[in-house]
């Protein structure tokens, strides 16, 4: 990979040949002024070429578009000086990820291969007259004779429809889809096809989350992950969050038009999935889903009205499997949905499955697993034992009551990055578009920048004698300007208010409130936790060290902070490569103690007392820089 | 009641008061000539009232038409005397019949009342903050804490769509509907209805025969039978018998007609007997159904292919529980039927019903069980062991391939006395009206007193020496003159050919070779036989003794007889009150021996020598007068 040496500062970084000298000097922890995001628009972002060559867009004066500019091979840029303070390189960014925990952990090996529906060849008897038992009795026989003895199985009674035809056609060879049963010593026959189809034998694991659903397709017999599909919830017509969307659910056929959406959505992810690599739906055995409880309650069609209100009841939190067809998923009638357990109304299947499905119960470390979305849920524990809660921490971090926020697509600024002297900023979108709005990475970047070099103080408030033009007070009070409205996709100013930093702070206090609240309540404190795990995509692009400065995360040594990505599609996952899985995530929702931290006044005091930046008590934050 | 005395033979019988004098003389076993059947017209059965006070039609000569009279208190009656038989009273016919068994066994006491699906009322608490369980969590745990302490629950899902509604519209009081499980320690909760509907909780007994469907609505609290109902099984129009209706199943969308048609039946049947009772379809807890194997496959859906051909095998011979929505019948979602278990291609649900439901299984008497009906089914066996057949014994002791045989209607020939010397019949009919053909009964009757009187030699032969115009040369060879045309409800004549002789000789010839042929198997004899059971109503009209004297019934003393009446429907009954009884029936199913006679050397052997009347052996038939 080509070095990049930025001067004055002397700072190198390695890049990959299709990363430009914008993204490059952002990794580097070189700030260079950049207003439209990459798009090439703003021409702030100018840089001279010093040695190497680079293709890219040149300027009149000899400079060129740093966004639009790539390496050639090693390169030595200069970066136009505007202060001292640009002379040496500052801290950089990229340096503070948390690892990807499942390169360490890998799901694949924490359990046996052993899905909950096994496929097994049985070769009959040719029925004489001598011995005419019926085609059902011959295939118990069988069965029992196996290694299946004291096993008491049941039917279903499908399978009486073909079990004649398929005994015959496969000239008494058959394969055997046997359900594991709620018990050790019962299983159930769901489906009895001619002939040897052993290998016929595939998985779909979904995570049906809010606002997006993701359904991997899985080979039950090699373990292979064979595709992947994402789509939007079409739900999202219907209310953004869970709350409006029980509102609707409430209102005529609301619930029905729910149930129907989901349904659409996972028969398009499914057939996607099976055009995609050439298999048929007939070669399905099983389906995972984890999801969070209301979105788990929409799926079945459920009554959601209790669970809106106090003392927020489920209708059920654990279930049994669900045959596929009789909620209108469009595959063969065998076809069983094995659903993760939910624990509580806003702790639901997509915690339990990502608590699992990332082994937090397997191991004796203790494990601070946290869910920063519209709830914000957390989990504490380890091997023995397991608290959780859900933090109402709202959506801000998604972008949702944000002026400009917005989710994390093309046009979202991504990473903000604030002048310790100028606050100019330099700002990277996705796609390296023209800014539409701010997206969560995006908005902990520029929070936690803004408050790092002054902008902010603790309170979340700006300085009204900054000097800067970027602070102004706006027609929703004060703010900052991220991207000038001639810089962005909108033509109008991108700007971040007092009102934006309010909701972030709630939001992320209620988080650490909620760390604060579990770790209380088993006499413990930050300082025990062996580890941090991120759910969620959000994981990966999360600049700990910004994350800490705005007191979302605690301040602890980096290295003890993991991402895990979708954790609940990964346990989704888990679940249908292997039922005991399943099992372990029944266990972990009926062994995790729920805190409800609405009803709780110790939750309330610390709060409160994180409603700065990062916290009042900056002991919590020893490698924090309180500048402010 | 009033008494009747015939003179000459000064036989008396008592009468009810609605009997004719035509009935109360065959009752005395007193010959009338009578060609009608008791519809007023042949003006044969011309009696004198020598004393006593009667009400009907008297003749021109001061007679009385028997067929039309009634007695008003104790009468006196003298018949026309045409022989010197006449003085004496012939051997009773009514004194014949077998016992009704029921009376003697009540099915009601043979086992606790415990059906499979069970109703509890439960109090749950309300939930809080504190206690905010799921709904179906909260019902579990109140499950688990009662007298249900280590069984394992399934759940319906349907059950989850109306749980929140029952739970709080019954103000956390509910009566949850529980079904028995395959296995002791497991139960499933097949509905939740708020309140207590513990008093709602009926059951509906089906017995599915081949020509006639009989439904009996039950409370499955106080054990009552509420009500009964009979239709004729409309697939009747598809085939008369199993074996003409699974080649119709063969075609097309036939077995899909079949089914439609038996389920288009039961839903008018189960509508009948709700109406009838001011009750709803919504007070239904359970199905039970009891069914020959064919009509339990079309019942299901079931391919019935390899039912029809050797090796004769089944799809199933013992069923789970099957939703009855799932197959059409028009009840809650939660109504499960239970059907009774088969054997085999042709002992079927209906026969294990009746062996169990009258107690075979329960006692240590050696019994023989015996189905007249298309084919013959034999149960032979006690509490300790069972052996079974079927003996294709054809349907024509129910009329079929009888040249004017019928089913047991309204003109049907019920009874028949031949006159010892003139060899005229005495004919009564069903409902009194005018012949239109003859039925079960009265062909056995018919064949017994033809035989008797010698009209008929052992090998079924007319005698053709015999001097009475009634026996004669007619289209499809010699034939005897039941009624002439003149009297008949046809105009025309009614006769009984030796082609329906040799067909009925065969039929009853296959019965006993059967009978002989299981009790072999057990190196027994037919003076082994505690007890023969008769079932269906076939078994109360017959008269014992010419059953005996065609070699129809084994010649044991008389009062070893018994009459079971509907056994299946009995059965059915018996299983839709104990869920033991169920289980009994599938025990029974399994511990009985199917013989299969159609390959059986030895029953072959035994039908060769059983096609005489009664049969070559004569020591078999102690009893009975060899006249001819």
């Amino acid at each position: 990979m080509p070095t990049i040496t930025f001067l004055p500062a002397d700072a190198t970084v390695e890049v990959p040949p299709d990363e430009n000298l914008l993204k490059a000097a952002m990794r580097a922890g070189i700030h260079v002024n950049a207003s439209c995001g990459g798009a090439g628009v703003c021409n702030k972002c100018r840089v001279f070429v010093e040695s190497g060559d680079v293709a890219g867009e040149e300027l009149p004066d000899g400079g060129w578009k740093a966004c639009a500019t790539f390496p050639r091979g090693d390169v030595t840029v200069r970066v136009p000086v505007e202060s001292e303070m640009d002379r040496k390189a500052l801290a950089r960014t990229g340096s503070t990820r948390a690892v990807a925990w499942i390169a360490r952990h890998d799901d694949t090996v924490r359990w046996r291969l052993h899905p909950g529906v096994s496929k097994i060849r049985l070769n009959l008897p040719e029925p004489t007259l001598q011995d005419h038992e019926s085609d059902l009795a011959r295939l118990r026989r069988e069965l029992a004779q196996g290694h299946f003895q004291g096993i008491t199985f049941d039917v279903d009674s499908q399978v009486l429809y073909s079990l004649p035809a398929s005994l015959r056609n496969g000239d008494w060879n058959v394969t055997v889809s046997l359900m594991e049963g709620r018990r050790k010593d019962t299983r159930r026959v769901i489906r009895v096809e001619p002939g040897d189809s052993v290998s016929n034998h595939l998985g779909i694991a979904v995570d049906i989350g809010t606002t997006t659903v993701s359904a991997q397709l899985l080979d039950l017999n090699s373990r292979e992950i064979l595709g992947e599909r994402s789509d939007y919830n079409p739900q999202v017509s219907y209310g953004e969050d869970v709350i409006s969307r029980m509102e609707f659910a409430r209102k005529g056929d609301g619930l029905a038009v729910l149930q129907e959406k989901i349904v659409e959505c996972l028969n398009g992810l499914i057939s996607e999935l099976m055009q995609e690599n050439n298999v048929s739906v007939d070669s399905l055995s099983m389906i995972t889903i984890a999801a969070n409880t209301v979105m788990t309650h929409f799926l079945l069609g459920l009554e959601t009205k209790f669970l809106r209100a106090q003392p927020y009841v489920p209708v059920a939190s654990r279930f049994m499997p669900v045959r596929a067809v009789e909620i209108g998923v469009d595959v063969p009638h065998h076809v069983r949905i094995f659903l993760a357990p939910c624990v509580a109304s806003y702790v639901g299947g997509d915690i339990v499955a990502g608590v699992v499905g990332v082994g937090i119960n397997h191991e004796p470390e203790l494990t601070l697993f946290i869910d920063i979305g519209t709830n914000g849920e957390i989990v504490l524990g380890n091997q023995d034992w397991m608290a959780c809660a859900a933090c109402s921490a709202g959506p801000a971090f998604e972008g949702g009551g944000i002026k400009h926020g917005m989710r994390a697509t093309t046009g979202a600024i991504e990473v903000v990055h604030i002048h310790p002297d100028t606050f100019e900023p330099m700002v990277l979108t996705i796609g390296g578009k023209k800014a539409k709005g701010i997206c969560g990475s995006g908005i902990i970047s520029l929070l936690a920048g803004l408050f790092m070099t002054g902008v902010l103080d603790q309170q979340g408030k700006y300085k009204r004698d900054l000097g800067s033009e970027r602070v102004r007070a706006g027609s929703d009070g004060w703010e900052y300007v991220v991207v000038e409205g001639a810089s962005s996709a909108t033509g109008q100013d991108i700007v971040f208010t007092e009102a934006d930093v309010e909701n972030l702070i709630r939001a992320k206090g209620a988080m650490f409130a909620g760390y604060l609240t579990l770790l209380e309540s088993v006499g413990m404190g930050i300082e025990d936790l062996d580890r941090v795990i991120l759910a969620g995509n959000f994981g990966s692009y999360l600049d700990l060290d910004q994350a800490v400065t705005i007191g979302l995360l605690p301040d602890l040594p980096r290295d003890r902070f993991f991402f895990a990505g979708n954790s609940s599609l990964i346990g989704a996952r888990a679940a249908a490569f292997s039922w005991k899985a399943l099992g372990e995530m029944n266990e972990a929702s009926q062994m995790m103690t729920h805190f409800d931290l609405s009803d709780n006044s110790r939750f309330m005091d610390h709060y409160v007392s994180c409603l700065f930046l990062p916290h009042t008590d900056r002991n919590l934050f020893p490698t924090v820089d309180f500048r402010a």
